[in-house]
């Protein structure tokens, strides 16, 4: 592809782990349906709380991946 | 779904009514081939218009649902 | 008009009703000197308040309209 | 007070009506306690949806008020 | 369609030559698979470089398409 | 002018050619009427679409201008 | 007036002094074609710079005022 | 509560270790004195540096509790 | 304390002279309630007219200070 | 290097005729002095007017570069 | 220099007494090895605070400067 | 010093494992060449990837530090 063309999905990965854990999770879903994943970004980092502790990290990244001709 | 995945998409809805109606409308439309919308977050609001008056409210929102495992 | 050219102007609408009662109420008033007016976009939401109640809503929004030749 | 001195607090208000609904429930919340709630501002407006429809409005304001000598 | 429904995706269009190329580029692409691409607005521009010149323009667009009903 | 006092207006200019047509397009029509012009900064960079193609570029800058005493 | 609107000019003033004499002084010249000025709101503060000093503070303020009926 | 009213604060936390930590502390201690902390967004992450490593993480976020009637 | 937690509190201050002096003054206020104030950040710079002078300059800040164990 | 490290450097460029040829130029002089460029964005589009025209483009991008271990 | 080129760096003036006077140190410095400093403009305004009082100042800017051929 | 100047330098770090790595990794780069890092904020979060995994967290920080006299 000369020219090559992206689609950039936004998609929020969760773990009770940590940032990178969410983002690795969201990851590994969309590979499911999409192979060539090229980058990513963080667009949002949230948390949802229970007892004062993090029951959810919820981490949103836009990911891009190039278009087949 | 122990880690949920969520998939955001970017809708505008169209009313001559209010910022509600269209937010109404565009949720409509999406149901239709989406059953488990779950949040939205409005990202812009505009319009256009006709003599002085709003012809049709555009709302810009994101809408979030949970991606099946 | 082959390349038309707009103008942008910011306008707040006040109104102890609504947003949309707001907004309408500056396009109103716009509209007795400008009368092309195209579309807006909403800048900005605020509001006064009295005894715990929105006494005004204000709503700043920006106005475009073609410029003649 | 010649100098008057404000405090800006961050609220969110929620209604399954309007977004002017919200803000009115979060107001008068906030005016059980703070007498003198003097403008506000909306910083973001989101909300929860069930079966393609807003189930809650989600209002968030940011709420000034004169603070005593 | 009463009150036309839109949806808004986010692509990189990519040219050794111009913006406008890349954008050109990208829309082309996007045509092949969705006849009534509507408007755009630029997200932003980027781009490789390689011995000091830009090898390649990456820009970053939204396009938005009517829904059907 | 020891201190000069400068005004800013928004204007969108159109072209079917490129960013810089109509930039320059938009700058034409507004020496028409104010022949100091000195300095702008684009703001938003969108466009109409027809057949998968630009129909016209819509840019829209901030021009500067000294006021008279 | 029930409804009061606004609207909201964008001007920058300068000064080789400070950041409230450039204000104060394009708030003078404005004055003397806009009787009502009721606000304003800094937007940039930049400079001009010669021999390593502030040769002109540059501040761009939006001043908003009442439109009559 | 019908229509719950949420009220957000916002809060720094420190760590040596990790953004997730700092997080983690400021949470355990707003929990002493709040009970129903819901969510948090990340705001800002920053940190003090020492002989070229990290000394503190200090995240700022935003805690969102729901207020009583 | 090894992993010191703050709070952020918004504030407006206000002064017919100068933004120091705006700062100055919400500061003086604040100091009187909140002993170990250690930080500010300027969020927003505004005014109050009146005969085309500056009637108040009305900064708003961001002020952080330790929150005990 | 496993880990590579950028460096980010902000620098405008300009040019009477593009902002592809702004860009062009800016980075024909960073090339005599860094040789390993290796992408960049724009950070914001300027420019100085002269009789209603452009005289001078003014992009101003930022460009990285690897550092050497 | 027919197509001048400029570069930005970001620096950190402080002051017990005002902005004006942060930004007028930092300027002092940056002159003593940058002789052509051409302008700057204001990015963040902080400040430490010790007993309810402004210690230091602290203006962020960006300063710009012509480079050589 | 008594009103010390601070310049800030804006890198990218890199790593396979976390946030924290990456910024750990670029700090010690710079650590090389500039002895008196004081403070550092991250700008931007992003990743490239490689078969649905994080092949390098990519974090851009802006670090802060003391200018000699």
């Amino acid at each position: 592809m000369k020219n090559p063309v992206y689609k950039l999905i936004e998609l929020t990965g969760t773990s009770p782990t940590s940032i990178e854990d969410a983002v690795s999770n969201v990851l590994k879903r969309a590979h499911k349906t999409i192979k060539n994943l090229s980058w990513f970004q963080v667009v949002e980092t949230r948390g949802s709380l229970s007892k004062g502790q993090v029951h959810h990290w919820q981490v949103t990244i836009k990911v891009g991946f190039a278009v087949a001709d």
